[in-house]
């Protein structure tokens, strides 16, 4: 295992939220907040990171994370190569490793992976030479940090830094979920009390994932009280795999529609790390609706990748 | 209808040249003519939309148009981001409305927006948040409004600014030309008094969109005395579509040759909005040669591009 | 045959290293290496061609090269704007002359182009306007003149500035490498005394590529107090065209091992032109072993290539 703090516990990587220090996580929560209250995501171009380039080496394709990485390390200031390794050297049979390293030979400080492999990140990272980063940006069903810094985030900016009174429930595909694992791990860190997660016995995983979680499958039941509810993308696969049966009898049992959401607390608030499946997981009305976060955790995205960047690179 | 304009008449998005007030437009082209003089488009680097990032997000694949606006918009200082919408979450099931919200969510202040339906941008631009623009970089049949300005201003600059005197011929598939459509709606803003619409009854549009134009099949006949040939692209789909029976048939119809060109003005320029079939709408003499507009019609799409972001986001 | 040097002997083009001055070589060595050791390479950004834009225009898809041009370029303070001509309008007919013309009209300066056909970058390069540099990024078999400077300053940083007395081998492929010809012509331009190349002979060319070298088909007895080992990649298209019979045959014959190596002078470097296709043209242990270069020629590689752009652009 790649350890991704040194021997001073500052971050040298970025792989996985699974005992990243409280205070680490503090301190990207907070700086990512002053990058956004200085409208400095929006209209200021900082410097920090000039003259380093940062490289999305995405082996699983991503537009969408891709492009928030992007977007994050060109307002530091860093030139970004996009490196697809699904459609280059890789395919002529370099190794992942070769590539990295080679990469790095080119003088490509950052690394913002993403991989279909769990682990495939972090094995990566020990392959990095002495003063360079990499970030997982997803790797197989093991875990998103980024998300789930910017899903504590965004319940943070919601409901303040006190995570021990919340009722946060996940629901969805958990088992397949990258997502899910670093939500799971952002929110054990943030001291949070009350974590229920809900989803059909098929999609919940059965390893130790969910220790100390309520886990159930009656949805209207798990949504009674909640603060926060973190819906999560259920992927059509599912569907051919035989782990849910169609769209519509998902939806019955766990879309979250205007109606169920009236179960939650009356200022719960309404998460999902998109892309959404309008009319599966969450109706229009729900995902456009005021309770909804979904464009605020997009937004805060920008803002955690730049502050992630800088702690590693600045 | 999205408006493109504000309520004090500003431009907010730019959707269509219909309707587009003669003084917005001959603003851009002065701008735009400002660029060319002062050869920044070439050797300087200006910061007007520094930090801004702007986001070419294209529905239907165009590596010309899109490198256009790519490099107006790095002279201007702007971050670029490419977003290959066939290629990416869309294909996810994700909605364009859904994609555009996300990238705004980002911090994209300029979409750049091409779309293979009819009205599908000026629906995109609707969904639009304060304080974002978009621009049509075509859509459907509909406009191409960047093109249409480029075309008058290099018209401008050949021919002067008074278009009323000008012999204007335009010729091939009208029908399916979101770039004719464009063109007519800017010559008759500049008042063009004679505008002329050649090609195969088949591929001529059969609504208003020639209101006014002398339409006709025989291009010889058009061409006596014309100051300005505009040439379309024939796409090769009207072959497999039977709208034209062969490239040969067409070409000795509707090519323009040097022996043809003789029958326009002596100082009549030649145009075309690339890329050029040679052989089939313009022999390589009359795309080669003293006549032929054509590359600066490529240059000053740079400039008109530059002119449009800059009034849109700067 | 287009001239690469104008009239005063200055660099205009690119294209090959054959008959190219030592002079202009050993400049470009001398300023990579001086990009190098100020560290210019990693942390400063210059600006040097700060406004210029730079195309990357191949016609023959390379993720590898196309990235450390990229970075090179951007590290000038360039814009860069990469342009897939396998995947854009030359698909819709139009000609490289044509898409060459279009970008140089939007302003681009300099032009990175890669081509499948000998000859095709050379033959683009007398289309460029006044003030428009080509760089050939490999064309066909004939030639990748950046790969040879740098594989020769990674020898000179070695060895040392005298050629004369090194043992040089190269081994493998030579009869479809672009890489050995541009080898070639930089090693004896400066002034090698001793070039040997060793492969099968169904991969070694039978015109004068290899003329005033020492050519042979046992491996272990070039290697014979060798300086420097060039190892080149076999491309796996030479087993279905059946000019090797199979990986391991080839490994058996032509792999350097470790055991293979110690034939060669005990302070010999290894090098290979990447992506190494391991325990094929080199075993691991070499490949990542004290005598390797593999990664420092890519690190040489953007020095030489940002020395490149700042010579013809600057």
């Amino acid at each position: 295992m790649t350890e991704q703090l040194d021997s001073d516990g500052r971050l040298r990587h970025l792989l996985t939220l699974d005992g990243l220090p409280k205070e680490i996580l503090c301190r990207l929560m907070d700086r990512a907040g002053q990058i956004r209250d200085t409208a400095m995501g929006r209209t200021q171009r900082r410097s920090d990171l000039n003259g380093g380039t940062v490289c999305t080496l995405f082996f699983e394709p991503s537009t969408r994370t891709r492009s928030s990485f992007h977007i994050a390390a060109q307002r530091l200031g860093a030139d970004v190569l996009n490196f697809d390794a699904s459609t280059s050297s890789t395919r002529k049979g370099e190794t992942a490793r070769d590539t990295l390293r080679n990469l790095e030979a080119m003088g490509v400080r950052g690394f913002i992976v993403r991989h279909a492999e769990d682990g495939a990140v972090a094995q990566l990272a020990g392959e990095a030479g002495e003063g360079t980063s990499v970030i997982n940006a997803g790797d197989g069903r093991s875990g998103h940090p980024t998300q789930g810094l910017l899903d504590v985030l965004t319940i943070r900016q919601a409901k303040g830094p006190d995570f021990s009174k919340l009722k946060i429930l996940i629901t969805g595909d958990v088992k397949h979920s990258r997502v899910a694992r670093s939500d799971l791990h952002a929110l054990r860190t943030m001291g949070a009390g009350d974590i229920r997660v809900c989803g059909p016995a098929s999609l919940l995983p059965e390893d130790d994932t969910l220790a100390g979680c309520q886990v159930g499958e009656d949805f209207d039941a798990m949504l009674e009280g909640a603060d926060v509810v973190m819906m999560l993308r259920l992927q059509r696969e599912r569907m051919e795999e035989g782990l849910v049966s169609s769209l519509e009898d998902y939806h019955r049992h766990y879309g979250l529609t205007a109606a169920r959401l009236r179960r939650a607390a009356a200022d719960a608030v309404v998460m999902h790390p998109g892309p959404i499946n309008r009319g599966v997981e969450i109706t229009d009305e729900v995902a456009d609706g005021p309770q909804s976060l979904v464009l605020r955790q997009v937004s805060n995205g920008v803002a955690i990748r730049m502050a992630v960047l800088e702690m590693l690179l600045g």
